[in-house]
């Protein structure tokens, strides 16, 4: 058991919350701050991409007894739903049979979770903005501006859970031999909306994640509980298909009919959903150290913020706070080895997860569409289903197990190199279930 | 000609008075601020590594007719004097007979040019500490603490030539679409000082860039003017021969004793020096954009801070001013055209330098004591000065030429990619400067 501490986590989304869960079960005072009202008595926001949760975030769910609570507002997603331009739909399967991710909308989980939280006894402050950290004495700088006279709030620990643009961050960075990286894609997102049926069921299969794959922008829609899809378009900022092009609804309406003509019956309010809504950003931030001596760490999107294309931000930010709990369980008080410890645990898997991330956009956007690809895969999994002992898809290492992510980047890498050399045998269209490229597979295996 | 603006400088370096002497010169008003109070009346900080001005930043100086004002207080390096474990001087020369790098004191430098500066009517503004800016309407934001109540001062212009830790950069960073990153090396510095003889004469060669090769770490000498050497110790923070295993006295005197025996005599104050001088850090500071609209630029290592190891920080800054001059010159009144051609036309020169500037280390600190290193560079002399047309080696690109750094980079590549093939022919050693060596290049240069 760890002597109790006076704790602070600045951002009340879904890993701080969930954290402060956790540390309040290891008998820690906890006091959440959170610039925003409180998400439970306002509306979303328009910008959110739907979440999936994996076996990492099951895992950190499972551990404190949380993951059925939340299984009840989440649908299983079993596969991609492909939409070709012809209108063609293909199903690509994510796993094996009753291997599924689960699609959340953000918001209601959220809520959910700061509910369990404050059942747990958690305090939150809303509406309360954090500014400034001094790391040495652990005072947090609280006031309605950023030229205010703050408040002084004063703690034995803080963590930084207040995501991407993180101030705690932001005041660490200030320090020498602090590493830190902001990069922004040249690709937006703009969420749309696929409303339920009349008698409230889904539009479409609501246990597919839905793509419209159109090279270098795609359209994508996750369902909702309430018979909804949270839809995300996502394209380049400028060029030639791009949202500096759709300037009028002439250009929306002509774009969609072009690229995505069987969504006109699906979203009825795509000109007024895509003029309101705003374009956001997605960006890639890296850092290390996450933590300052006994005092302060980072968690989650604060430290590590990714693009969101392997659906893994969240169970990322999950993962971290199942390893800050290892070490809490291994370090007792030592808290300068558990900090230590969990940034040297976390950092590479971060970088690992942030590069997979980055390279599913032209997965999702374009490969799928892609009959190479399709063959590719098709051929790996009918290897894996005949050698599971010898082949685990990248997906599936990512997604259905809790391999750390930087071991399944450079497996997924080596088992690409072999998967290239075989689409190069000849006839492979034709034989590409046959002895001959199983033998071949086992060979470069060696 | 330009019409007139009313133009602010922030940082009164080498970069930020330059800049305001052609900002001048094209009939600007121009106003420098710097946090410091004037370098002319205070001592210098004893942590600082020599600069040494090769052709781009004779260039900018030409450009502008003060060349011959300020080749008077350098004094011409035209070689490493390699100072091995066993004593041995190897002289390695930097390029043909008559090309030499200048080595300038940073210090002496400056008050040079802020008093040209200020001949030409620029209006500095010392101790006055610039903690933000507006950069839509272009307003500074001036003030004693970073809590203060600040004065605003408005300009038609701001540039940032604010220096690795920019304040400028700063707010630009908080904008959508910009990327940064800073990183730390695990290596750091420290200045310690070779006095004059009682005569005024150099101890060493003040023709040399002197360099103690020890692996992972350096001591290095380039001569000032009055007889004295700045000499700069770089070596990790951590680990085996590192900062942190010097703690005492003692700990100093063995390890010179052992890996620089024959700076006994020319460092008396060792002791002195060693524990006074800060130990101060490198970071290398990338970002994108480097400009707002027609109202705010960066210039200087506040866009593109580097590792001193190639010599070129000062040079590639004041190559930034021969840019933006040039484009000055082509694009009159319209700046939003000038900055952004100006980035564009920096950025990947910028990232080129930086590239080299980190590589570098491992030439100086290493490779200049290797045998094959040492042979690489005899043949590539050789068969350089047998055909200049066809081969001009990587240093004398980025430092006796002003082909832009990355046209430099890309070739000094594929050299030596050409260079490792012809290291492994055999008995290379016997006949590199044979006919069949030569052939050898001729062919892999198709």
């Amino acid at each position: 058991m760890q002597t109790p501490q006076k704790m602070a986590i600045v951002g009340s989304g879904l890993v701080g919350t969930l954290l402060a869960i956790y540390l309040k079960r290891a008998g820690h005072s906890v006091s959440v701050f959170d610039r925003s009202p409180d998400i439970r008595n306002i509306e979303f926001s328009g910008r959110s991409i739907n979440l999936v949760m994996s076996d990492r975030g099951w895992k950190t769910l499972e551990d404190i007894g949380l993951d059925e609570e939340i299984r009840k507002i989440g649908i299983p997603v079993n596969k991609r739903g492909i939409h070709l331009k012809d209108g063609t739909l293909n199903n690509q399967f994510y796993g094996k049979e009753g291997e599924a991710i689960f699609s959340l909308s953000r918001g209601i989980l959220n809520r959910k979770m700061i509910d369990l939280a404050e059942k747990e006894g958690v305090d939150f402050f809303f509406e309360h903005k954090i500014w400034d950290v001094n790391l040495a004495t652990v005072t947090l700088f609280e006031g309605e501006t950023e030229q205010d006279a703050w408040r002084e709030l004063k703690f034995d620990m803080v963590f930084g859970a207040d995501g991407a643009f993180s101030r705690i961050r932001h005041r660490m960075q200030r320090q020498s031999m602090f590493d830190y990286s902001q990069e922004f894609m040249e690709i937006g997102y703009k969420e749309l909306h696929i409303p339920a049926n009349a008698d409230g069921s889904h539009k479409l299969d609501k246990n597919s994640l839905h793509i419209w794959p159109r090279g270098n922008f795609m359209l994508m829609a996750l369902a909702n509980l309430q018979g909804s899809f949270t839809c995300t378009l996502f394209m380049p900022f400028k060029g030639e298909n791009s949202f500096e092009n759709i300037k009028t609804e002439a250009d929306l309406t002509a774009f969609f009919a072009e690229f995505f003509p069987d969504t006109k019956e699906v979203i009825p309010d795509l000109v007024r959903d895509f003029f309101k809504n705003p374009t956001s950003y997605l960006a890639i931030m890296k850092c290390f150290p996450w933590t300052y001596e006994d005092k302060v760490a980072l968690i989650g999107d604060s430290s590590h913020a990714i693009v969101p294309f392997y659906g893994q931000g969240m169970n990322a930010g999950f993962e971290d706070i199942t390893v800050l709990h290892e070490m809490m369980q291994k370090y007792g008080d030592d808290w300068k080895k558990i900090f230590s410890e969990y940034e040297i645990s976390r950092k590479p898997n971060a970088d690992a997860i942030a590069e997979l991330s980055k390279r599913n956009f032209i997965e999702m956007s374009d490969l799928t569409a892609d009959a190479n690809f399709i063959l590719q895969k098709k051929i790996e999994k009918w290897f894996s289903d005949k050698h599971p002992e010898k082949w685990t898809p990248l997906y599936s290492r990512v997604t259905f197990s809790l391999q750390p992510y930087a071991e399944a980047l450079a497996i997924g890498d080596a088992q690409n190199e072999i998967m290239q050399e075989v689409l190069k045998m000849n006839n492979i269209e034709e034989k590409w279930d046959s002895p001959e490229v199983e033998q071949r597979i086992l060979e470069l295996l060696k």
